[in-house]
């Protein structure tokens, strides 16, 4: 077999066989297969596109490029959640204690990821003795007990696909379905999930721009992970603003609390049900979606989700004090308003510039090695379909610089005021199985 | 700019900028652009294709990555003829010292490529004491005495298009027009050439299988060389057999000199024919085709043609006396016939094969130091279209080996024989001017 004539084959539209996408993956991983080879694959793959069968060998190719975590040990059907991203996203660190209340077991694998602002294990560590780095058999324990831990992300996983996205970024084959969905679904599957529950995002906020690509992206998606033997389900919801009020590290874990206790923002609050009632029917928690749902308002009512999410802390060394009182976790030094200058109502709020400028007060990092400030980040006080008058409250900047002129201005430009009425957008656009 | 950009932009089929193709081909030719950023470059444009002044840039842009031949010096109207290759193609031979005897200039600069058989040179170099390392002093005063010189490539000539061939040869990208247009015309203008004459083939013995093909690919040079300041014509013409009766360096010399007294075989007098006219009228030396067509076949007529390859070869310090006595070439030991075994009639003689089995003789070069054996090749006796007999020689090998049972029975199959009487194809397909 020769490279050459593979990237031919793809060229050409001809589908490509599982023992040709293995025979490329592993090359490609062994650094037999050249990086100019690869680039010109992706490209053509750009063109081209590759069927459903295409996809799943390559995701399972690059799954097996390297370690696989094991879950066996876990009792239960392991359900994964995976957003495609988007903006003071807290729903990962709600769902965890959320689902797991009414015995979905949750083996979360987090990164430190580049992002607007940090990862579920960053936000974590703003409680007070949170650990992260637990050995395989004391997570595997934990979560048989308590139906829920997280663990910083180890091991060698997919080093194809990190090896193939690094190369994608600097040769203009970033979007293309295939590729995400690959690149996504291996990640997922190669941390040992059972099954998945994709959230993909729509808008200005989100990679995808629109339903109609949002919908592609999705349903390349579930068939990866249906081809793949893993139940797979995506909620296409919105991303035309953030999701709650809170973005930052603290800010969000102070915002999980809330919304575990059933006093969230109502977006927060709704996203979370539907991804969780999701994600409880795939475990086999619940007969039906209604009965899921029934069952999480229940948890959320009797208190039992929040003190999952005590026991959860406690567990994993961190200080559940702050549940009771998060006044205990990391506070900023400065807060500024950002006021409405005309009279109106929300049409918009720009998810990313929002998201750059929690970035820029140091709550997200720019490279790999950036030290993250746990305690900064902004809260939305309007959100889209308000109407504002002139001199209200915007949102509010926590800052530990005391010069955030820029970040004003940037948080007062991600609002778009409409002198109409507003509309909103929903929340939860579709919902994708197959 | 940044090339991630540029490749973007390209995939996505926006027109690119002079600035921009410059910025990539000199990006590439000094290494500031990596490899798997070109090969994903490429892959974008054989699906997207480019326009006429992208290609005129690329071409340019190639053209000026490396030195330029500066054929001033030289008076009159420098005209080029190149071949998209073919087997058996002794055209140039034939054509520089006819259209030097009408007074067209023929500053030749020709390389030692790979290929079925020798280029050129070394056809040349099968006259005794044959010399083509001239300086540029020497060759320029040559051409402007006798209007014709024959020298060795020489030079750093398009690294850019070199570079750029090595790497679309193992990334699926040689099959592009507009990739394969500029490299040609790149090469050409580099070797300073004010004019050009290209010969598209079409066959089975050829890059371009078909005529709709070959018309695009003659198209775009021809708007290349014309957006480029030089006036190109194109004309197509038949490979489904090789062109003439010698495929060989020395054989093909013979065949050469008989073409030039008039006594060669009718296809390859008349492409010659054909091509010169061209050469002649773009040169200027000539009002008409009509009139350059006249005026070549009185040359061969008159003699004058055979005397100028004459005083060509010994202004060059070879044996002019091969001339009159082929004899004094380069002679085979052996030679073996290749015999019809069934009635009929000549449909198809497949040329690459023909070809590869002169390259298997010794008369081409497998690698970039092979030595080749300017004795060898293949003699065709029957051509398409031609009733046979079972017994009759289809051809005859001229080999320096005894035993060549498999060259044989490759020339006995690149022979297709019909039941039925054959219409040969035309010699000329069409001429494109633009």
């Amino acid at each position: 077999m020769r490279m050459v004539d593979l990237i031919s084959k793809k060229r050409n539209g001809d589908e490509l066989t599982k023992q040709e996408i293995d025979f490329v993956i592993k090359g490609y991983t062994n650094g037999d297969i050249p990086d100019y080879q690869m680039s010109a694959f992706a490209m053509a793959i750009y063109f081209q596109d590759m069927t459903t069968s295409e996809r799943v060998h390559l995701t399972m190719a690059m799954v097996e490029s390297g370690d696989q975590i094991d879950l066996s040990d876990i009792e239960g059907i392991k359900v994964d959640k995976h957003s495609t991203g988007g903006v003071g996203d807290t729903t990962t660190l709600i769902l965890a204690p959320l689902v797991a209340s009414v015995g979905v077991p949750v083996a979360k694998m987090s990164g430190r990821g580049l992002g607007h602002t940090g990862g579920t294990v960053d936000k974590l560590e703003s409680i007070k003795g949170f650990e992260v780095e637990l050995d395989s058999e004391k997570f595997n324990e934990l979560v048989n007990k308590n139906k829920v831990a997280v663990v910083g992300q180890s091991g060698n996983l997919t080093p194809a696909d990190k090896k193939l996205y690094g190369l994608r970024d600097v040769t203009g084959t970033v979007n293309s379905i295939p590729l995400i969905a690959s690149s996504i679904m291996s990640k997922k599957i190669a941390s040992g999930a059972d099954a998945i529950v994709l959230d993909v995002k729509i808008g200005s906020g989100a990679f995808m721009k629109n339903l109609e690509d949002a919908k592609e992206l999705a349903q390349a998606m579930v068939q990866i992970g249906n081809g793949a033997g893993r139940n797979t389900i995506a909620v296409i919801s919105d991303m035309n603003q953030p999701l709650g009020f809170a973005i930052g590290n603290a800010l969000e874990v102070k915002e999980a609390i809330d919304t575990l206790r059933g006093n969230g923002p109502a977006d927060l609050h709704e996203l979370c049900l539907t991804l969780g009632s999701q994600m409880v029917y795939l475990a086999g928690k619940a007969k039906t979606i209604e009965e899921a749902r029934e069952k999480l308002e229940n948890v959320i009512e009797t208190g039992a989700a929040i003190e999952k999410f005590k026991t959860f802390i406690t567990s994993q060394g961190g200080d559940a004090s702050v549940v009771d009182d998060p006044s205990k976790l990391p506070t900023a030094a400065y807060t500024f308003e950002v006021k409405v200058k005309e009279d109106g109502f929300v049409s918009e709020i720009i998810a990313d510039e929002i998201g750059i400028a929690a970035s820029i007060l140091g709550a997200g990092r720019t490279t790999k090695d950036s030290v993250i400030d746990l305690a900064v980040g902004i809260m939305l006080n309007k959100k889209v379909g308000e109407k504002v008058s002139t001199g209200d409250t915007l949102a509010t900047i926590h800052s530990n610089q005391e010069l955030v002129t820029d970040v004003i201005e940037k948080v007062y430009n991600s609002y778009k005021i409409s002198k109409k009425v507003v509309e909103p957008n929903p929340l939860v656009y579709d919902i994708i199985h197959d």
